[in-house]
């Protein structure tokens, strides 16, 4: 008996090694991989697209940040940047942004603010092997003013604390390079979650989910 | 000694089980990787600007395409999109797209042809632990007009086969969803792979780098 469970173990422990390294080396070619891997919560149901949406926004650490060039014929021009909505588990749904005023992003906002942010389910890492313009596959896009925030107010201070909490290296970005903290101050937002086209989501709805929640409950019971 | 050996093996394998399980919860939560993981080429060095260029748009599968929202004002739009450049290890730089004219970003373009594309080194999974924001985790924007293709002429027929190659679900999409083959007429390159802000490129040098580099070999030596 002891040797047949010792053979057993033997056998089950090589079936995981070696499925594991297959997984392994299959999929991440032994480099680490992107933080956003880490998702913190599960992906709500797509029929509640607030929550999806507030969801994408708390989960992503980055996105592509959309201003218009100026000095390239008005062209909408696209910038990858880091982003959070607060502290982890309390986000608000409002991108903030640590952007230096040498990068023209925030050169371009501060001569004209009209901007959007875009950031997609799928570097998240639960868009399995659907594709990433598959409509199952969530993305977001907030349009609204990109604004620099009075390094003074208690909103700089409360985005660069976040900030800093999720991306830990921007504390020591060089002083000189004059990083400002930015928010987008949405207007209008725009998510694919599912079939069908954009859900309709009210600024309202997506700055207070539980209010609309609450509200959606007390409506239907009436 | 065969008492050893199999003992030695078990303990082995046990400890690869343990450490193979520990890497996989650890880093992807038992989750399939996005397909950018999966690269194809290793990075160039980054004092190559055109190489690393080419390198990000070929390695690349998606990124976020602007446009200019007449209905918002305007503003500049970004919107989560697949893409190709060719087919494998044979990619021309150029960006298609296979996108529905129910979808916004058509639509504004068939107006407006003003766009840009933004992809980034970070979903490729060879960033390491930095910051999506580093200047060394390389970020490409493509600025340019977002033409539809004639869906008879050679180049759409070229796009569309590398398009469903490497985004096989593609061929499946609704017939009735009016999905075309767009390209980016590219007219600005703003590639940012190292400190320093962002590395010259002309567009003949990203559209011809072999040639580009004859040229600096040809330059050096006289």
């Amino acid at each position: 008996m002891r040797t047949k469970a010792r053979s057993f173990l033997r056998s089950l422990s090589l079936v995981i090694a070696a499925g594991c390294i297959l997984q392994a080396t299959s999929h991440v070619h032994g480099r680490p991989l992107p933080l956003d891997s880490l998702v913190l919560n599960p992906k709500p149901d797509p029929k509640d697209a607030i929550a999806t949406a507030r969801w994408l926004v708390s989960e992503n650490s980055w996105g592509v940040l959309n201003t218009i060039a100026d000095d390239l014929g008005g062209a909408p021009f696209g910038n990858v940047v880091s982003f959070c909505d607060g502290p982890p588990n309390e986000g608000t749904g409002i991108p903030y942004f640590y952007l230096t005023t040498l990068d023209p992003t925030a050169q371009y906002a501060l001569k004209d603010e009209r901007a959007s942010f875009t950031t997609s389910e799928y570097p998240v890492g639960t868009c399995g092997n659907r594709d990433p313009e598959n409509p199952t596959c969530a993305k977001i896009t907030l349009t609204g003013k990109l604004k620099m925030l009075n390094g003074n107010s208690e909103e700089a201070e409360f985005a660069q604390k976040s900030l800093f909490s999720r991306h830990p290296e921007m504390k020591d970005w060089p002083k000189d390079h004059d990083f400002r903290v930015f928010k987008l101050d949405i207007q209008n937002i725009f998510l694919i979650d599912w079939f069908g086209g954009p859900k309709p989501i009210t600024l309202d709805e997506y700055l207070h989910p539980n209010r609309s929640r609450s509200r959606s409950t007390l409506e239907l019971s009436h």
